[in-house]
């Protein structure tokens, strides 16, 4: 089924804003089963916005709106497309009433544009935004192709559309043309290498698929199958999965979209009904605060220390001076003195320590990208870990905070 | 003048690659003082393209081109444009020279798609390739709109665009008017209220014109103005902050694309000499690894503690029992005592601690988004604060965070 995009935006077209919502939907869509075949970008602009919706709802089934349903002057998406199809415009009273229990907690007042935020097309179907005030909109009318609109900012297009728009758009596809997807998720391997050890089996791909996409330290393999039903579907996608695991096994960590590292080791900390604390010095909360965007966390995540200092690791952690004096604070006696303190000191069951030189210069005369981990166990042992890490400061405190919490699911997953 | 990007590429429609070209080109020829109206991707389809085209050559005066100049059966940008104008195409002997140079130093013998990527429109001034080996074009017939071709890859596109085609850009402008743009930055203000309180400035913008983009609790606003000179551009941009500053200053914190609270944050700290330590519950390390993110923030910095369950208030931060039993964990007592006893334990000149609900469940009673914080000064005094913050937990935990850090930020300030 033929799908566009078009993102409507002044920034995009200023070079201020880079257009991911349109890579975000064209993966999501061809996953779906859709084709698309065009991505536009328009400015906040009527009579050329109109000129796009006229031309989109020529030669396309399915076009998806991103942008400009916000509050301001020069947000009028949704006005332009109901003027376009000559649909009015109603209030939606549940997403009304967010908007207004919003404003009303942050203690200001409800303005008229912020009420513009509720107005969905009469006939439509309405998307409520779980991470925003703005409503969506899904309008299709017989022999008439359908209009998906959605917010602009990432953070709210991205839980809306796999939420709210993912089922509408499932039904409102043909049931010939069924796809299933897996998303299989590596570790611990580049694409290229991964691309390489499967070049057999993406060389010679019909139906299963395989698109391989690459995330910081982290590749998502996506196979994608055309069948008569899941339960054909998923026969395909595991023989194909096998073929996959016989090479690059040893890298896989999960399954889904959604999923991710912090999510497996979490998920193999409950299961192993177990808690850790963390001490980090150059990723200086990264791990925490990646720990603590879970819910429900604090079952297994009690807390721990940010030693970015020196003294720090002395006063808070209680590293021997006579240690950093001599090993300096990026080594392993470091590290291992940063896990079994932790340990001690929360007494939570596994301690994580990280420990090494983000960048840009180096600290004590070593490297950039010099890390020690260290993971205290509840038998007392500590095993500990250097690498050297590439790259800027930042992917750097990634890799760091990624390989830490690799380290403690592999052993909690190899305690079983 | 008007301008559109084309971008040819099926594996940007199927969402596997960002289109990061169109974004690098609509700055830089917004910059140059062209109008960039459209962005379309569209797919390595012949017919598809030449639609394209036809559409473009009717609404813009100049037309770039990204992707499909490269040896492969699906590059065919250059042959879809010429045969498009009923132009020919001709070998670009510099082009094809360095070509057969490549490929003589690698050993392999030139082959005829190879020779393709020298291909040239007949009467067009061809750019050649400083990274890569296909060449590009800049193709203008008196009355006509301008068409230029460059490869896909950023990593040829841009040197190519900036050396070869820059000048050709210049050349092409009517006169040189150059825009001239600078971003002034709020927290603490939502778009819609900001929008709101500049309404008349905003609807009676002509030169400079303000474009409002919301960010997580943060506006920008960008200013940007038409302007023979440099000199002449600040002035105006002068005067219109001047009057936006009248209404909105409160919330200003900062200027520049690229800047932040926090930031700004530790600008603040290093004019002042201090120090800052952070004890953190809802946010678990995001105050922390937020800092973290900033080279050479050690100098300011120094760590703090993750007290993400009451064991651990209690066990590393002193939290008196009481205190948590009488009145809970999110409460002014709670923050203030882990405010205080984290400048005690740290010796840092400033504490800062963050104690609230992110939910999805309410804590002891206590609504999601209630959070306290607090700040404990260098003359032992301390101050705190309650919120009550909305929309989900990653939001919830950003929102704490930007308060926090902007509390230290506003009492640095006050102390000059």
């Amino acid at each position: 089924m033929r799908a566009e995009i078009i993102a409507v935006g002044t920034e995009l077209l200023m070079g201020q804003v880079v257009n991911t919502n349109a890579t975000f939907l064209s993966d999501q869509l061809t996953g779906l089963g859709y084709g698309v075949y065009y991505q536009t970008v328009v400015g906040d602009n009527v009579g050329r916005l109109r000129e796009c919706l006229a031309l989109a709802s020529q030669r396309s089934e399915l076009i998806v709106l991103t942008g400009g349903l916000g509050p301001t002057e020069d947000d009028l998406t949704r006005e332009t497309l109901a003027d376009f199809l000559g649909v009015d415009l109603e209030i939606d009273e549940v997403g009304l009433t967010k908007i207004e229990r919003h404003f009303t907690l942050q203690k200001r007042v409800v303005t008229e544009n912020n009420r513009k935020q509720a107005l969905s097309l009469v006939g439509s179907h309405t998307l409520q935004n779980p991470t925003g005030l703005a409503v969506g909109d899904f309008y299709q009318q017989a022999g008439q192709p359908a209009y998906l609109l959605l917010p602009g900012p990432p953070s709210e297009m991205k839980p809306m559309f796999l939420e709210a728009a993912v089922p509408l758009l499932k039904e409102y596809l043909p049931q010939s043309t069924s796809l299933y997807s897996r998303v299989v998720r590596f570790f611990g391997i580049g694409e290229s290498q991964l691309v390489t050890l499967l070049s057999n089996e993406i060389t010679q791909q019909t139906n299963p698929t395989i698109a391989p996409y690459a995330a910081p330290n982290e590749v998502r393999l996506r196979l994608t199958v055309q069948a008569s039903d899941e339960a054909q579907a998923n026969q395909l996608l595991d023989t194909l999965e096998a073929r996959i695991m016989a090479v690059a096994g040893n890298y896989f960590y999960g399954y889904g979209e959604d999923n991710s590292l912090v999510q497996e080791t979490v998920k193999a900390l409950r299961e192993a009904h177990a808690t850790v604390a963390v001490a980090e010095s150059l990723t200086a909360g990264l791990v925490q605060s990646s720990l603590g965007k879970l819910s429900g966390v604090s079952e297994v995540f009690v807390g721990g220390f940010v030693t970015y200092s020196n003294e720090m690791k002395e006063q808070l952690l209680g590293v021997k001076a006579a240690t950093l004096a001599e090993h300096g604070a990026v080594s392993r006696e470091c590290a291992i003195e940063m896990a079994s303190n932790t340990r001690r000191l929360t007494g939570a069951d596994y301690a994580l320590s990280l420990t090494g030189v983000a960048g840009p210069n180096e600290v004590e005369g070593q490297p950039v990208g010099t890390t020690w981990l260290a993971l205290a166990k509840p038998d007392g042992s500590i095993m500990s870990e250097a690498f050297r890490f590439t790259r800027h400061r930042e992917y750097i405190q990634h890799s760091a905070m990624m390989n830490a919490l690799n380290m403690l699911r592999l052993e909690l997953l190899n305690k079983k």
